[in-house]
């Protein structure tokens, strides 16, 4: 394990300190809690606020997708660890402009907990609406959609969210835009080499050098299928074909394609792998929309990648079309011009 | 060796293939050379084109900063590799519009040599005007600056060149900036552990689960020093104590900062190395214009990272803060608006 780090306690502290210094113009630190961020840029037309959070060590996620277009604030998580819910509560007190919070978080038992918590001690206390997405795009995780992690895809339905409340739309619409990116979108990954959890320098998981683990999730939680490496033609192919299996993607649809990789493993692998995916989109009638490709949510410097593909209908491509300004995450055009002016 | 590739032999032929796929609104094809990309975007007022180009490997540099606001087009070589002649004149060719190109390139024996072939080439067969500016902004390499090679700090100099061509300005004004952008600019980085060459599969350099190496090149050139792995302030101090020591940042003056990490290293260490970044740029009463941190110019899967500040007047300030659209490197804002109108 080499990591860049100082004591291995204040990693998350530090890392998020860091950030912030970073990108001044857009994040600061609540006033009540050093683990609810407030984003500083907010498209004029935007009622609705939008709050991501969860645990750390998937840098750029989820700190990184605060800003204009995406979320207007973050509650962090220890690594791995879902944010308790006073920072979601503080974030959602700061954060609400009179018409409500949309909560994005994954299917994880932490922070459906400490979400839905949240959810209610600012109901309660606040006098705040908030409803939720709960991402569950790991389609290797259970064979029931209700039981799935939240892997990549969250990013589209962040910015899908983003969008819509960027247009003005209530609670209830953005929700229900939120809701149909999260349900339109299915996800596949795989593991090739652990991360180290900085406090106990332990590695995630166990791979044996020509081994390779199928269906692996975010936080090192068991695939499918340990096997020995395929190739990255072979590999997409699992992927893909798992995807497709699912049954939402039909031929004439138009898709987004999303390449997460999940931090150690090349961009140069990230390119190479989309050639199949291209082929196999193609061989499908699908139309790719538009095609991300980078380490998006990672683990650490865990090596492996996930493969991402959200159908999309006009009202979600004008959603994924529209402009975003994160410091990690910016996108030029779409259909509104006065972000920033 | 964990690489998500197929045969070793086409990495390269590949990975250029799947980004072409990624990005069709961005980048194309010569017809005349695989090796030769051309940007599809490009700002109405530009009348000097900017080329890039080195080694493979390096991903998303350096076909990922060809984009509206960067460069026009790019010359691709082998893993490591300068691009031959031959795709240099070809891109040349392509993206020249009548008031010539300039050329940027790593400071590297190939690179030279190539270059400066394709520039007689150019200029003699096809009566086109070049200009280089070559990347040296690697203090670590030599005591000589002359002598020392282009890391990160070159996408920086791309930024300048680039929004001084969409500024409009003549191909000696445009040389003028990026040559004083590099100039200007110093950066030193570490490596932690190497990457794997994927025809051999041999490691680009040797060191033991405990030492790092400061100084180190991005094609695993050896640094100045191997050291047992110091804490993420320790060695970011020894970084930035060496830049300072260049004698080229005053108190009172802004810069610009770029962490950018080899690859393997996780965002949630770049961000950390920010804290004594920024705690010494304050301690030298220096001001931080931007911070960019992020993988710009990688070294496959190599862990490490380097440190890049650019010392930065009103002129230079223009420049770093003009709008830029590329797959990989977008930025929003600064002083025209009319890009993709």
């Amino acid at each position: 394990m080499k990591k860049m780090i100082n004591n291995p306690d204040d990693v998350v502290e530090e890392l998020v300190s860091g950030y912030v210094k970073a990108y001044p113009d857009y994040i600061r630190y609540s006033e009540n809690h050093r683990r609810a961020l407030i984003g500083k840029k907010r498209h004029k037309n935007r009622k609705v606020s939008v709050l991501i959070g969860g645990g750390s060590g998937h840098e750029p996620g989820f700190l990184g997708y605060v800003g204009q277009g995406m979320a207007d604030g973050v509650a962090v998580g220890n690594i791995f660890a879902s944010p308790s819910p006073i920072p979601i509560q503080t974030v959602t007190q700061e954060i609400h402009k009179g018409d409500g919070v949309l909560y994005i978080y994954g299917n994880y038992a932490g922070d459906l907990m400490n979400f839905e918590m949240a959810s209610e001690m600012t109901e309660i206390e606040d006098d705040i609406k908030t409803t939720a997405v709960i991402g569950n795009d790991d389609l290797a995780s259970s064979k029931d959609p209700t039981d799935r992690r939240g892997i990549a895809g969250e990013l589209l339905v962040f910015k899908v969210a983003g969008a819509a409340a960027d247009f003005g739309y209530d609670l209830e619409t953005v929700t229900k835009l939120a809701q149909k990116a999260n349900d339109s979108t299915r996800s596949m990954g795989i593991g090739l080499s652990p991360c180290y959890l900085p406090q106990t320098g332990k590695p995630s998981f166990d791979l044996e050098e020509n081994e390779m683990e199928i269906g692996l999730g975010h936080h090192g939680e068991p695939g499918i299928e340990k096997t020995t490496i395929r190739s990255a033609k072979e590999t997409t192919e699992v992927l893909m074909t798992n995807i497709f299996k699912e049954g939402i993607y039909e031929a004439g649809d138009d898709v987004v394609v999303l390449i997460n990789g999940l931090g150690a493993t090349s961009q140069m692998d990230l390119y190479i792998i989309n050639n199949t995916v291209d082929d196999m989109l193609k061989s499908k009638q699908l139309n790719t929309h538009r095609t991300y490709v980078g380490d998006f949510i990672t683990s650490m410097e865990m090596s492996g990648f996930s493969i991402t593909l959200m159908k999309v209908d006009d009202e979600l491509k004008k959603c994924i079309d529209h402009q975003v300004d994160c410091p990690n995450f910016t996108q030029i055009g779409g259909h509104d011009d006065d972000i920033n002016k």
